[in-house]
């Protein structure tokens, strides 16, 4: 179930502007601040059923937008990638200015993804 | 008008997958294999001007793409910042080896953008 959150929470972060914003607040609510359906039913005065279809049909859009353009996986590939570039060029000479340098650059791509 | 192609470019490289395939194909016959619109409109039997639409047509939801996700913004910002590396990274040391795995998953990074 964690990585099913996560994984909401990742398409999320990079289709969600192009989810209405009912769709958007509904994912929201649900995956990042954990309501139930029943709670967030409640709450947008509406049905159970009502709040998972529209849940489902927002996951299965933000789904045929990866599958389209795999931007998160992308972003994960590229991360591990960072990770493993600030891990070669921490070492001996962490302190050589020029690499302190790259490592500042390193994280501010890592801020860009 | 080379600014102009050059960015219909970078813009179909990140979201023509969301076109469809026949607003793909035009945008690639017109921007990429320097076809004129009358050229388009002849081979698929129809106007200038239904052409010229679908152009603008297939412009301006890319647009929209674009201003929602800002992809193409992002990967000119990354890829400035990969250069920037490659040449702090360069110099005295260029053949220490841990500067060289480090330069090769840059451009395994690059790769992925």
């Amino acid at each position: 179930m964690l990585e099913k959150v996560s994984q909401v929470v990742l398409l999320k972060d990079f289709y969600g502007p192009l989810l209405t914003a009912k769709q958007q607040d509904v994912l929201h609510m649900h995956y990042e601040d954990d309501w139930s359906l029943s709670e967030i039913a409640s709450n947008m005065n509406t049905t159970r059923q009502a709040v998972y279809d529209l849940v489902k049909r927002a996951e299965g859009i933000l789904q045929e937008y990866e599958d389209k353009l795999g931007l998160v996986t992308k972003f994960q590939l590229t991360r591990r990638n960072l990770d493993e570039l600030r891990i070669i060029l921490a070492g001996p000479e962490v302190d050589n200015p020029r690499l302190v340098q790259a490592v500042s650059l390193i994280d501010e791509i890592a801020e860009l993804l």
